[in-house]
């Protein structure tokens, strides 16, 4: 898809089976049958660039146009079918290919919009779009409040990750160097933030009184 | 929309009619006001192909081109709100439908896929999305778990028959004869599952241990 | 994004904050973080055009072309954050700014339809899809049954908006008189309704006796 740089494809393709994964955990604890977990894996894995393409008018999108996207996909919501208790005691392993492809996905939507000129603002939407909009679509899927809206710096590394990038490229820095920089920020801080629990502001003194 | 067979034209029309009902019964059985009813109607009927004409960048989209999938939607929302029990007994004859329309529209997405020229495993997603896109729609709506990453062959006929459809036109047979075939195959699989309550493989040992 | 009356932008700018501040109360009543309560500000506010703009393949969308809607998103978003209850003791005017959004977004939504040449059902459903989009989708990631798939007349207000809308451009009444007619139509009608409690029919008889 991009060919600035091989690294940032492998990434690509181990993030997307890392989110694939990661879907197809929550559908087995959902209890779905196997086209389910199937279903929610391609949803995480591919929905977030899925939806940026479409943003972009890119066309044929990523998934058309190589469809490796979607056998990853498939193999890897097959995994936690077969062996969802290996999956569990690998958590960390799990969490720490899910950062990784969260920042090549940061990177990877954040070029784009670079490369279609869109103002900054939009960049940094498309980025983290990119990295969390399959996540958002998996916890819709499955009944859950997308943990992403609720907790952890998880959305926030994205965001801060596609903001660096965005003002490295705007700087004169190449992609070359702004990317590898960029996804290992990202996962600097998704990690971090995992081990020692960071959490943002929440609002306070929000008894609910009304409904709207 | 499509001219190469009048009768697929016939049988996606009433599969949006019937896919309609099946929105408005959900919509009724939640106690939505009739605006709510006409809406789940028109997700559930025109959900699927809506994203599957974003996704190939058909422009105009299907029922932009054609509204009258937007007044069979709207017409068969109308009926479960004004007459929800006589649609109750008639519950086989709408299941029936409702597999005729999931095979009509896994053609019509398999064969629009096709067209494109996209990969064989993209031209499966595309149909199967056509077919079981405004279901998902629907019921994320109506706050349940899709029923189709639940429960029951429903999916699995759409993937079969894309497949079949697939390889029949790849095996040069002509899509005349392709069509009608895989309509009947997604229909048959479809109603004997339903007959005799089918079901995918459930995971195993999936207490849940941990939460994401 | 519309040059013909710069009124209709500034409702639009107006609407786009209103709607932006009914996501965030959502939010914040669902004790999400900073981040959360920002995304279902950006949600509200631009979804439903973004869906509108994706349908008519316009490209760049509104939100790539003018980024304002995005920073009046986000800025949105912050107040209920930082001060709910001084929000929520200001729901009256909140609910009439929200009416105003609702009906600039329907009136643009029904230009833009008009504009592309789309059939006149289209042309509604385009309006009434700008209008309620976002708060659908707000709904969904929050949780609940889309509110307005559940009661009141909500969308009710922005399809007869639409209907009106486009039967005066037909008739030949120029868009600067149109337009801000159907703004106002479509407030008095949500206001009303909203003092008043009008609302939809509700289906009878329906004690849920099966499971689809």
């Amino acid at each position: 898809m991009l060919d600035f740089t091989i690294i940032l494809q492998s990434l690509d393709y181990l993030g997307t089976f890392a989110f694939g994964v990661s879907g197809a955990m929550v559908a087995v604890r959902k209890q779905m049958d196997v086209f389910g977990v199937v279903v929610l894996a391609m949803v995480t894995a591919i929905g977030g660039g899925t939806v940026r393409d479409l943003l972009l008018a890119r066309t044929p999108n990523f998934w058309i146009e190589d469809p490796t996207y979607i056998y990853l996909a498939i193999i890897a919501g097959l995994i936690p079918f077969i062996a969802y208790h290996a999956v569990e005691r690998g958590l960390t392993a799990l969490i720490f290919f899910d950062a990784v492809g969260l920042g090549a996905f940061t990177v990877i939507g954040a070029w784009l919009g670079i490369e279609a000129e869109v103002a900054g603002v939009a960049v940094v939407v498309l980025a983290t779009l990119t990295g969390i909009g399959g996540g958002i679509m998996r916890d819709v899927l499955a009944r859950e409040v997308p943990i992403v809206l609720r907790e952890e710096i998880y959305a926030s590394a994205s965001i801060v990750g596609a903001t660096v990038f965005l003002f490295a490229i705007r700087g004169g820095l190449p992609v070359d160097a702004a990317a590898p920089v960029t996804v290992v920020l990202v996962v600097v801080i998704r990690m971090l933030s995992h081990a020692y629990e960071w959490q943002l502001p929440h609002p306070k003194h929000t008894r609910p009184r009304m409904r709207e």
